[in-house]
């Protein structure tokens, strides 16, 4: 047996522990009773520890570096996997196993925890907690890299390339050219929310909408699944079972069918991965922003369009006759469209979005670079959402407590969110010059979107980088300009003429 | 460490095994999309291999060995543990890893051919895996042990201390008993069928009287779960994750009611086993027969009496007004209990039950002992059921290709079902001069009828064996003559009277 074929079987084991995990994590999510978690959480500590054990064995790791020495005999695709191998390992490879399995354990206690503290509205309960996973976390970067600038380390795991300089001038861009723009648009909207956005709609048609929505983006269900869940997620092994959830929220109908549209255009790009990946490391999405330009753009690009609804709202009316009296297209576009100064960002409308994630940037890179305490932290947090929102937070939920992320021990996560919707963006103003875009919506085709998506994006699943994503889809590097073009096109037009 | 301490170890790794594999299997059977098998089913048999690794390996070997040498330095429940550790490794020590994994393959193949088989009636499909299956079986069975009676082995294996001699036993009383029984009441049975039996029932509303069900039997909603599949099933981890599934069949309402009864059984059984077993290997119910008198015993003991319906039909007729106006308990009761000569066994009533299990004994006493050929089965299996029923098979799928067991190698398992009812009716004589039975039912007290079946049998998981329960609970040894009292007594009143 070759190097490579021997990597390649132990590449397969870690795949079969993931399914195996990953599979069991979507239940503990979706259905498992609630007693059942004691147990569940000391059995999958053991197979978590099994997978690492495997994942940093002294043969996988010889087999790793060896490989990425000869690397120039292998072809393309291998080459990526040995590559992407070589970064996994490193970020592994140094951190011993016992306390790998005690963070594992730490981020379970941790996310019950915060669910406690942010029902009962209290910080302090969940603070000790917080302040155990930055430590972790500082500790765990110390481990694989002796830079003075943890946060860059982390930044790069969920967006690889990315790091503070970047980011700090895309989040200046921001600061800078949107803050103005949304502060201007709050100023001027009307003071009343329309009244149909939070009447009563009933779960069961919200249900049967949704399944319809499935059929419009051509979501296949022989390798997918539609569930619920308190919180919407997309979850996949590999291109041929990809599943999403939503939740049904009675008295905010919009909250539904939007989650339900951003995740399935999750579920679209992992679904059209092309097979061929399926058994490899480069199965996935290309990156945490790209998979978020892609949500995003099915969800406000495309699915908070005039043209979409064009075609789908009389579909809606018809479900909710009595609630949509009288609503005209023109009415709930704007609605579905409406700003507003709020607490939440799962929330928050598509304009005031990424001053939540500049906020969430700005108290990570503080707390992973300037040592700010996790003691200041929701006094800093309530400042900033008073100082681009003009809001003041009342509770914990509606402000530092509110956001799942930070109890998993996922920082330097948030701020692919707002990189995400730029992408799309950028690659909206390429897709409109190529494909007669809203002809194509208002002809019910989106098939032929997720097929121009699938050819220039989709389909290499993360045997590209986001940067060459990016320059092969738009021929050119990643541009914030785009993004702030395309929100004040479409809010100039909306609130300001 | 000490050598238990060790142990202890690794059946917790092999317990956490067992997890993961059984949510992925239980996910499988109730969502997965129909495109990820062919993946999913590599990536199993890996996990299935690493836990075979575990369960073989030198070390476990040894330790469950030398534990057993000094068995008696060990507690009550300790000795049972490496007893129960020594038997479960004498069944698979001698078995190549790769032997096996193939076998785990051909039972994941042999399931598939055997559904397409049965939906295109052609037994000619499935019996080269059949043939396989026995000859794997045969093979297994050889490695563990020089029997000349290997069918003896099967059936050790899913009831512990049963043997042909006394199965023999048992249904030669169930042949000369109660087949002349079977055989008088169906001569003076009515010839028509009750009209509300096959009417159509909403399954709205079929699946909210299965959720009240579950409150009157007392089901933990904390500790389990209800959901669909084709075939009715229960599944569990341990005392505190315990799932049921059920169908629901819009033209047979009474399939779901009972079918839920049955698996509730099942259910309740595993969420009242004491929870110091849920780390243990004597978690779970203590065999197959015992298992099977619980879930039959909440079906036909105590689901289709005629207390039971006195409380709750009312109920089910306010939720199906239309089918069930006009009828009465009376004829409710008897259309509950309606006998009649039919094919498939998982729909056959109570009374003929046991004649479909005959014919599966004599059929598997027949492949593994008197090399009876795969060839041959359809042939006998249709004369069978024509001398015990006089029914003609009119295709596969009602007559040899009707279960699912036999294309999962399991062969020894059937008797374990005509046993389980006759335990139940054991029990049940035992049950009925300690508590008033009757009265708890009519008082909407199953509780207290759980509470009596939790600390006469539940409690102890398996840390009993089958026999030792009999004798514990009723006094006496297994005795097949109180099956048929009960089955006499029941149906004489229902036809012969």
């Amino acid at each position: 047996m070759s190097d490579f074929e021997r990597f390649k079987e132990i590449q397969k084991k870690q795949k079969a522990y993931a399914l195996v995990l990953g599979v069991t994590n979507w239940d503990s999510h979706t259905e498992a009773p609630k007693e059942c978690f004691p147990y569940r959480s000391e059995m999958l500590s053991i197979i978590s520890g099994e997978s690492f054990s495997l994942s940093t064995s002294e043969e996988y790791k010889t087999l790793v570096n060896d490989l990425m020495n000869q690397r120039e005999e292998l072809n393309d695709y291998q080459r990526k996997e040995i590559e992407k191998a070589k970064k996994n390992l490193d970020k592994i490879d140094k951190i011993p196993k016992s306390e790998y399995i005690e963070y594992v354990r730490l981020q379970t206690m941790a996310q019950r925890v915060w669910e406690e503290a942010r029902e009962e509205e209290d910080f302090n309960k969940f603070k000790p907690y917080l302040e155990k996973l930055i430590s972790y976390q500082k500790k765990m970067v110390a481990y694989r890299s002796d830079t003075d600038t943890p946060y860059n380390v982390l930044l790069d795991d969920f967006e690889e390339g990315m790091d503070m300089e970047k980011y700090d001038a895309f989040f200046t861009t921001i600061k800078e050219d949107l803050v103005p723009f949304v502060k201007e648009v709050l100023a001027k909207k009307p003071k009343e929310t329309p009244a149909f956005i939070h009447k009563s709609y009933p779960v069961e048609n919200q249900r049967k909408f949704v399944e319809y929505l499935l059929d419009v983006f051509h979501y296949n269900l022989d390798r997918g699944l539609l569930k619920e869940s308190v919180h919407p997620f997309t979850w996949n092994t590999h291109s041929k079972d990809v599943r999403l959830t939503v939740r049904y929220l009675k008295d905010y109908v919009f909250s539904s069918i939007f989650a339900a549209i951003h995740e399935l255009g999750h579920a679209l790009y992992e679904q059209q991965v092309d097979e061929m990946f399926d058994m490899t490391n480069l199965k996935s999405g290309a990156s945490m922003g790209i998979h978020e330009s892609q949500s995003r753009f099915y969800e406000n690009i495309l699915g908070r369009s005039k043209a979409f609804w064009e075609v789908h709202f009389p579909k809606l009316k018809t479900m909710f006759p009595d609630q949509l009296k009288d609503v005209t297209l023109e009415d709930f576009y704007k609605g579905i469209n409406w700003v507003d100064e709020t607490f939440i960002r799962v929330e928050a409308d598509e304009l005031t979005y990424p001053l939540h994630i500049l906020l969430r940037y700005e108290l990570e890179r503080a707390i992973f670079n300037d040592g700010l305490s996790v003691e200041d932290l929701p006094a800093m947090w309530n400042d900033k959402i008073k100082s681009y929102l003009n809001i003041d937070v009342d509770k914990p939920s509606n402000g530092i407590l509110q956001d799942v992320h930070w109890s998993g021990g996922m920082f330097g996560y948030f701020p692919t969110y707002a990189l995400g919707s730029a992408y799309a963006a950028q690659i909206y103003y390429t897709m409109i010059e190529d494909i007669d875009f809203e002809a194509l919506i208002k002809a019910n085709k989106i098939d032929k979107i997720n097929t121009w998506l699938k050819e220039k994006i989709h389909c290499f699943g993360s045997s590209l980088k986001p940067e060459e994503i990016l320059v092969k889809v738009t021929g050119e590097a990643f541009d914030p300009s785009y993004y702030i073009r395309y929100l004040k096109e479409k809010y100039s037009k909306l609130y300001l003429e």
